[in-house]
């Protein structure tokens, strides 16, 4: 990865700006068109660069083609005090994503648990966001959703899954949060596409070739293989990666009348089409609890304090720092990107820059 | 591994009656000696020959001593209408993991979602029977427990989670259920054992010695070593099987109010004991869903059907069988034993043997 000192960077306010102008142009409300920009900068603030302002460019292809609905209808098709199904009415997922989501935490507030899934919606953003801003409420928050199909299950040769991410957050008090984002998949197709570009190879247990074969050939994964589900082979777990994608894709897609498994649409167009439809858009799931629906929030807040600092100070393996807590990596990176702004490679810079063009908003 | 046909078999019936009778000669109440000897016999059924009446001889050692207690008053010390949290008493793991699925079922039908978190209890059996139960209701159940420490978290040397288990399930119409049941280990403990006994190497991936050094020789792992979080190291994931187990430990330990990480209490007494104690026994959770909060429940059970199907009928990997759905060889396995009875291996019927001549209770 090139170093963010050779990189441009730019102050996340102004990216924000920029992304909420461009979804404005397609006539998504002011207040939408804020909260979508929210998430998209809130992953490049906690350096997940795949899900930032990165993907502007197939938001803004996808919002030309009248393939997301800018003014959806949003609304609640079927609930319980505890749950509901969400009908996004093919809206951005980034702003989809933050309205179920505060269904979910509404319904917690009141019954002290609540699980909402969402149909008929698209691309949410990190998954991280979601229990973020149950944080921000002192509930704990998870968040999955289904993607197109990337993921072989264990034993096949072909993509049926996404890469599923699944989030939930826990509040600490003088500690910062623990916050867990991570995707069901061995690895991030991204990653997969930079060591094409290097032309080296991958690691064993991320992908299969097109006959299903283990390769380390990322060439092969991208003509028609696939990643592997976190474990890789069978060996190593990958019957559970497989468990996991599966249970977000069910509890995603399949709970609230959405696309599921292969049928879930890709996020961009250049992407194969799956084979049919099951349902409407991708699908997402929210849950939230609240604490002292279980114990004293202060008392579960020091113990989290506690764990992190007893996680903190277990020995190290050799060459490395030790231990990191979940959220770590991403919250460091905020606090840098936060001051110096956020480095975007060449690529995506001409990718906005052709936004920019193409809507006449001012990027640079 | 033995084959069952070089191996004794049971009635699962005969195994159940003796276990239960076992639990009665400590005081356990009927229902509930009854209760635990379910849970134990389901695993034995389901073929997950690690969590069955192999574990008698140790619950009968702990009773023995005193260190569980056999007419626990179990009670739910804090709630919402759609959460709890109840204290074990220090009962049975077999006992107080029924009551409390129990209790988060009950909330899930009133209010759509009940979420229980329970301290003060131990070892609960497969984490699989929990969803099951929840199945029987027509209910989406999970399940998860923490457990003693024997996993390190990546980038450490030292055993600070246990092995961490989720089970979720989703019911079929006419196909049988998903049922997802997995460590969130790389592998079992018991795996690395059984290389142990036969002097062979573990997979890469599995392991770390007491250094925190990746290593294949089982021996380095028991004596002092750890075993790794799904995924192995961190080109594979491993941060990824540490999210997931840190996860499980903090909604079953530390929102009950039981012990996590590197404090929760063995579950044999030959293990190590903890360095402290930051709370009741181990933790548990329970989950429920009420599908119709969400959608029309012969829809959903149409779907996974159509699920299951999608996924049979994905192309096979070379000189594999094709994907199997989550749950196919615990049935396979049940389908077998339930006619054929349980295999034991010559050290569990010995351990058996052994539990029947200090109680007098007779096994065969």
């Amino acid at each position: 990865m090139i170093g963010p000192d050779e990189m441009p960077t730019y102050p996340a306010e102004r990216l924000a700006e920029f992304s909420a102008r461009v979804f404005r142009h397609f006539g998504v409300p002011e207040a939408d068109a804020r909260q979508a920009a929210d998430v998209l900068i809130a992953s490049d603030l906690r350096g997940i660069d795949s899900h930032g302002v990165a993907r502007l460019h197939a938001y803004f292809h996808m919002l030309t083609l009248g393939r997301i609905n800018p003014r959806p209808e949003i609304r609640i098709v079927r609930q319980l005090p505890g749950t509901a199904t969400v009908d996004g009415d093919n809206g951005l997922g980034l702003v989809v994503g933050p309205w179920a989501n505060r269904v979910a935490m509404d319904k917690a507030e009141a019954v002290g648990s609540g699980w909402v899934s969402v149909c008929n919606t698209n691309h949410f953003g990190i998954a991280g966001y979601y229990p973020l801003q149950a944080l921000e409420r002192g509930l704990i928050g998870w968040a999955m959703t289904n993607s197109g199909r990337l993921v072989a299950p264990l034993w096949s040769a072909e993509r049926m899954l996404g890469t599923n991410p699944i989030a939930i957050a826990f509040p600490g008090k003088v500690e910062p949060a623990i916050v867990i984002d991570m995707a069901t998949s061995a690895a991030a197709f991204g990653k997969v596409e930079i060591a094409m570009r290097k032309g080296l190879p991958i690691p064993e247990g991320w992908a299969v070739d097109a006959e299903g074969r283990a390769t380390t050939d990322p060439r092969r994964l991208i003509e028609g293989g696939a990643l592997l589900a976190l474990g890789g082979d069978r060996e190593h777990g990958g019957h559970k990666g497989y468990c996991l994608a599966a249970m977000v894709d069910i509890l995603s897609g399949m709970l609230s009348g959405a696309n599921w498994g292969p049928f879930v649409p890709p996020f961009a167009l250049q992407q194969n089409l799956p084979k049919g439809s099951v349902g409407r858009g991708i699908g997402h799931a929210f849950g939230a609890l609240r604490i002292d629906g279980f114990i004293d929030p202060d008392e579960f807040r020091s113990q989290v304090d506690d764990w992190i600092r007893a996680f903190r100070a277990a020995r190290p393996a050799p060459g490395t720092p030790g231990p990191l807590i979940p959220g770590d990596p991403e919250r460091q990176a905020e606090a840098v990107r936060r001051t110096s702004g956020i480095p975007l490679v060449a690529a995506v810079v001409e990718a906005l820059r052709d936004v920019s063009r193409q809507t006449g908003i001012p990027f640079d």
